[in-house]
């Protein structure tokens, strides 16, 4: 815990002993109690969208709690993404939060708060945010090594600029789509196997990419970067993030100008936004940084994130990458990202690339977990993957070490492979 | 002139001698006649901003012109943005812009018109579209080969892909800025001369790069691409774009995922954007193709466009790249960024890459004139350029073949670059 934090970490709900944290009824283990209160975006049918956050099995709605003037609103809440409410900064993020503390652990505030809780199960969760950019980092030491070995096998696997910069590319955010969204495989230019060349056709190699991202609130301006510093008084919170990635494509179109169409069908994420201070407790050291990076990568602060993510494929889990493993902090990332000047949009989406651990299990992706295919993975009812094949439903989800002995879950990010159009 | 063409090539202004196109005086080789009419957005001291063409020394105020009823307006032109009015699509822009050739060739109206010319000298030009994505591609072959031949001097210049499909990259929409925004010289990691280790710091090679976008108008599906033949029916029109870069940056940071910092700074993008109509009299063969594109990238009619861009450093010409040598074009370009079911949205915008004919003096950018700075460009005042040096004024224009031997012209895109903010 730093001064620098924010939230229920440094008073309030978070001193309480579990068990104790709120008057309505929360399974401690779901990861969605006090401690958490990530925001998001929901609709009951027939009404317009609007902002609420999760509390055990309901979705508390700020835009009905600010109409019965329960909470400030400076129409933050009645309204179809976080935006707003997002670019209203750090002050008011903490002021918020505080409030929904007290409404949700006071029991006397409970007649007037309880009507405002519906269920979860009689809500449509809508993607969050409103995407302004959205870049894709390659921060993962273990998956960068790994691609490297398999798509470059005569080469250095790490590019000789890895360990200097947080390698990144921006990708397609008018494809960044809620979980739950349809995949439909993509089709492309790529080699088929036994094919001498190309030719066109829906991908053979449809992976999943199993990352964490965060999103900028408060923008920032043009010609100046964003220090490590100053992380928490840009962002608002993290998600699950599934960059969906067509391999064969990838491998024939990236040189020299990168992933195209490879990743820009689809890229899914969670319908909750966990804000930073509900993650405060899940800091902890990253890897040692050998070579030191430049003055502008270095961070006073630990940001690694011991987030312990799952992959699913129907039901059945895949993969367990650890995030605490990631080379380059979300920080550092954002430092890069702005150093040449580039500003902050509110509604910016950074994400982590591909979360894989040391150990084959914690690969986030079936290019690693399969070595591109020649040796796919066997789930639990005894099907094997090479890589995802028409129905089949991915699951990430993730959860982390919260105050006062709590989980955070991070909610999940899923989506369903579908065949091409007819 | 094909049958699918709109405007004002099949009909009204078209058709009539030159010098009789309008009832106000227009410099007949200016480039903004009656047969161009693009479309901009300005404002005047202390008004909001909204939507208007071009016609000679003037900003015809369509905002006005609806507000005095003499144009159909369903919310389009009281506005900050063309993409209200893009979205509207084909019929609407046909309608449209026949009714102001109408207005102003017809005399009888020129007493209703009058009031809503304002001189261009009155108002300030501002960005013409709000961008959803941004893609730039990399299509010209003499540039290709030419940065090819800098960056990897032992491998094929061309990239085995690049025959085969329209290379490209996702750059960053938040920073498309207006003609005449200051370029503030961006720092990153870079290998400085003479030094072994990268270092941080102000870019060494700032660089132009002149290309010409196109803009979608109307969204596509999900799931579905946007053949070559359907170019029309979402594609509102041209604008010039130069995609500034920082070549040092660049070099260090493209392995394995692309140009990121090294662009993401700032492109610019001229004001008014031509509509497709103003342009069917440029279209003429591109080069052609070998390998055979796959069926998705063949297209029935001619493409290429005969723009004549020029390249000028502080008023003087540095290069003039012809467009017309661009090897695949934009609507080949559309229909291979969609054809993995990414859909459009309004806003789109698809830049190019660096236009460069075959001779020096063709090349539409530093690195390729100076050869990575070892043979500076020698500018009409005597001074020599290798990179682009603070207080550098560069102006990308371009003109077009109209309809009845008129000129059409793009405009400008400026920008003066800036030491690094204190």
């Amino acid at each position: 815990m730093t001064t620098d934090s924010d939230g229920a970490g440094s008073g309030g709900a978070a001193e309480r002993p579990r068990g104790d944290a709120a008057w309505l009824e929360v399974d401690e283990d779901g990861g969605f109690g006090v401690e958490n209160l990530p925001y998001g975006v929901f609709s009951r049918s027939g009404e317009l969208p609007r902002v609420g956050v999760a509390i055990g099995g309901y979705v508390l709605d700020l835009a009905g709690l600010a109409a019965a003037g329960l909470v400030e609103d400076r129409r933050w809440f009645a309204s179809g993404s976080l935006n707003a409410f997002m670019v209203a900064g750090r002050a008011a993020w903490r002021a918020n939060r505080a409030r929904l503390v007290d409404l949700l652990t006071d029991g006397s505030a409970r007649p007037e708060v309880e009507p405002h809780l519906i269920p979860l199960a009689d809500v449509e969760l809508l993607r969050p945010i409103e995407v302004a950019d959205y870049v894709d980092f390659y921060s993962s030491e273990h998956h960068a090594t790994n691609v490297g070995r398999i798509f470059r096998p005569d080469g250095n696997p790490l590019a000789p600029n890895w360990k200097r910069l947080p390698v990144a590319y921006h990708g397609r955010s008018g494809t960044v789509y809620p979980s739950g969204t349809p995949i439909i495989r993509p089709s492309g230019q790529r080699r088929a196997p036994g094919e001498e060349e190309p030719s066109f056709g829906p991908s053979l190699r449809l992976d999943v990419e199993a990352e964490v991202g965060f999103v900028a609130g408060v923008p920032s301006s043009a010609g100046r970067g964003v220090p490590t510093s100053a992380f928490r008084d840009h962002v608002f919170g993290f998600v699950l993030v599934n960059d969906w990635s067509a391999r064969d494509v990838q491998a024939l179109e990236s040189l020299p100008l990168g992933p195209f169409l490879s990743k820009s069908f689809a890229t899914s994420i969670s319908p909750w936004v966990v804000p930073l201070a509900a993650l405060e407790p899940a800091r902890v050291a990253p890897p040692a940084q050998f070579p030191e990076p430049a003055p502008y990568l270095r961070c006073d602060e630990p940001w690694g994130l011991d987030l312990h993510l799952e992959v699913l494929i129907n039901g059945q889990v895949a993969a367990r990458p650890p995030f605490a493993s990631m080379y380059w902090t979300a920080p550092q990332q954002l430092a890069h990202a702005t150093v040449n000047g580039a500003p902050l949009r509110t509604g910016d989406l950074f994400a982590s690339g591909t979360v894989s651990g040391p150990e084959r299990e914690q690969r986030g992706c079936l290019l690693e977990l399969t070595w591109n295919g020649q040796d796919p993975v066997e789930l639990a009812d005894g099907t094997k993957r090479a890589f995802l094949e028409d129905g089949d439903t991915v699951t990430i989800r993730g959860k982390a070490p919260g105050a006062s002995g709590s989980v955070i879950s991070l909610g999940e990010v899923t989506g369903t492979v579908h065949p091409p159009l007819p």
